[in-house]
């Protein structure tokens, strides 16, 4: 498949792969063995569906290490972290709440309104590479927060954390801990028990999966409130017709994501590598360039042009890249990882994210490296003049 | 295309409509013009993903009489249901909350967690035909309810509601209405704004769209906290990365649903008249027969035969239908429905439900018809043993 311009987005989303569209389309009737049926009739049409759910179910289980009944399917990784944080937080008396200061905002939000609702919000410092601040986490563990909620890896730096060595002291103090995987997922190892914590959140649509799947891994002591109450499906934690024919790709693309997963890292690393060498040469900052990162991200700015500008120059020039700041608002605001970081607003400013993924080719990196050195010239010159 | 059993269950989801099938492909990367894109994203693929959703909420907007900017996508009407309820109750002190006693669980179930979180839960009861019983709706509507939910069709019974006389009294009491009008769409006139209510959910796959997608249609003027926070889509009422093959069939399915309604519904009530037919001839109770209903809907109990057993039978002789009872759990309870409408338990244990569709053909009906006969004259003649 090839598409006009070069994507390099695919942290904000993945084109779906083609055994996984091919799995899909009979539940999308354009098959020859359509399918299609209500998962919850007690007929041959909802048996099917039933079944192809349990396969789905057992495939994500399997590429996280988990048990097929730990695995409740939501609509997204939104969901999934809105789900565990206010699903949580309704079983419990209002207490405090922990979250890294560099979350997405499907975990900050919901954790917002939590303190609206009354409860204590602590978030938790990183450091200069975006890194957990070590001593402020056992600080905010020290408060015995109740929930305790810190990202895998990040979506705009792709910074790992260690929730392994993090969460010991969190489980100690007694909190329910929660990592948002969903950019980790096929890009690191991740495997739900290794991990010792008490949820996490995975999505289908950024590990070459469709749109409209995600899933909560989830410890079954954990008491959870359902986000969407019904007809009682996801063991009475999500209601709503199960959505068959994302789940049955969901369930594919997990286990292609994580078949692939070394040789497609140890590629993509290279491909990384020779981008943040052109990136070097033209004088940009590679944001935690020290920190432990995903393969397949850069996350970077030129002093003095605007990210904005230069990801619209990319994209006239047929490169689909990132910028650093809030997509969903009409005023860009700078990242908020990167000023949690401590990284200077202005230069904030001047964010831009590259991420690759598996239809990505040297000779696109190429042409990228070729062509992004040329526009920065330009804008570095017309800064010139304008000053 | 052609199923090996006759679906008569179109109630509990439909087969996804050809044309709206070939519209979702290249969102699925399908058909020879792939596409994808996160629609937050600031390039060319994002653009193209914006631009597929403003085109599919403008379609479902004119399909119900609503404005673009009142409709909220969500992944389905379960989620679009909670999200006014647990929404607007958010946003409001503890009050009370009156819904009618035949509402669907995803409307009931959390009703009853506002209720334990504080709120004081009416239900509004129902005649012995289903429709709601206008005394007890006004004395529900004097307590001055803060919202008020009730649905527009049955999903069991078909039976239709008279939202619009309904409604005036609990507008002028200071309520905030709200109507599921799921099973309505596509089968009778839906229009927003002569319902008069403050907001409508809606489903893509009741309606030859896909599973995935729905819609809280919803006054600007009413104020809601979103279930699912984050990045802000969906003007910050429901976050998340956009379903776009999903949102892009449930406009064409609206538009489609909607312009081949009247026909269609003349069609099918003569279908449905005919097994109406043999069930009387049959013995058959019809519930809700006095009522105005669904014309594709017939929700019927034989005396002394199971309806789980019936169906079974039904779905070994090749013919797929509902049986009347939760569906979700394993010891299956009677309709709350028919409990509402006084009907008696072993009564409604017998309940079956037939729906018909798009795809339904006078010869499947009559094949129906004919199965149905024989199985029910055996079951008959098995129970007369037994006594």
């Amino acid at each position: 498949m090839s598409f006009a311009p070069v994507y390099l987005d695919w942290n904000a989303t993945t084109p779906i792969a083609p055994e996984v569209r091919d799995a899909m389309l009979p539940w999308l009737g354009a098959a020859e063995s359509a399918r299609f049926g209500n998962a919850s009739s007690r007929h041959e049409y909802g048996r099917q569906a039933r079944a192809a759910i349990d396969e789905a179910r057992a495939q994500v289980a399997t590429a996280v290490g988990a048990h097929a009944t730990e695995v409740i399917f939501t609509s997204g990784g939104s969901e999934a972290n809105n789900l565990f944080l206010k699903g949580a937080a309704a079983c419990l008396k209002s207490g405090t709440l922990a979250i890294s200061a560099i979350e997405h905002p499907c975990v900050r939000e919901p954790a917002r309104q939590l303190r609206r609702a009354g409860w204590a919000l602590r978030e938790i410092a990183v450091d200069a590479d975006g890194r957990i601040d070590v001593a402020d986490w056992q600080c905010a563990i020290e408060a015995r927060p109740a929930l305790v909620s810190v990202m895998l890896a990040n979506n705009e730096t792709g910074v790992l954390q260690d929730v392994v060595a993090l969460g010991g002291d969190a489980r100690k103090a007694g909190a329910l801990l929660h990592t948002d995987a969903v950019q980790a997922l096929g890009k690191i190892e991740v495997d739900f028990r290794a991990l010792g914590v008490h949820a996490m959140t995975l999505s289908a649509h950024k590990i070459g999966g469709p749109l409209g799947a995600g899933a909560l891994v989830v410890d079954k002591r954990v008491e959870l409130s359902p986000l969407i109450a019904g007809g009682g499906q996801e063991r009475g934690l999500r209601s709503g017709t199960e959505n068959v024919a994302a789940i049955v790709g969901f369930g594919l693309a997990c286990e292609r994501a994580v078949a692939r997963r070394v040789v497609e890292a140890a590629r993509l690393v290279a491909l990384r590598d020779s981008i943040e060498h052109a990136l070097s040469v033209l004088g940009a900052v590679v944001f935690s360039r020290a920190a432990a990162r995903l393969s397949n991200t850069v996350f970077f700015a030129f002093d003095g042009i605007d990210g904005e500008t230069l990801v619209g120059k990319l994209d006239r020039a047929g490169f689909a890249c990132a910028s650093g700041s809030a997509c969903s608002s009409a005023q860009p605001e700078p990242s908020h990882t990167l000023l949690a970081m401590g990284v200077d607003p202005v230069v904030a400013r001047g964010a831009v994210r590259v991420s690759l993924g598996r239809d990505t080719t040297a000779e696109e990196v190429e042409r990228f490296v070729a062509t992004l050195s040329h526009v920065v010239r330009d804008l570095k010159k017309l800064a010139s003049v304008a000053f």
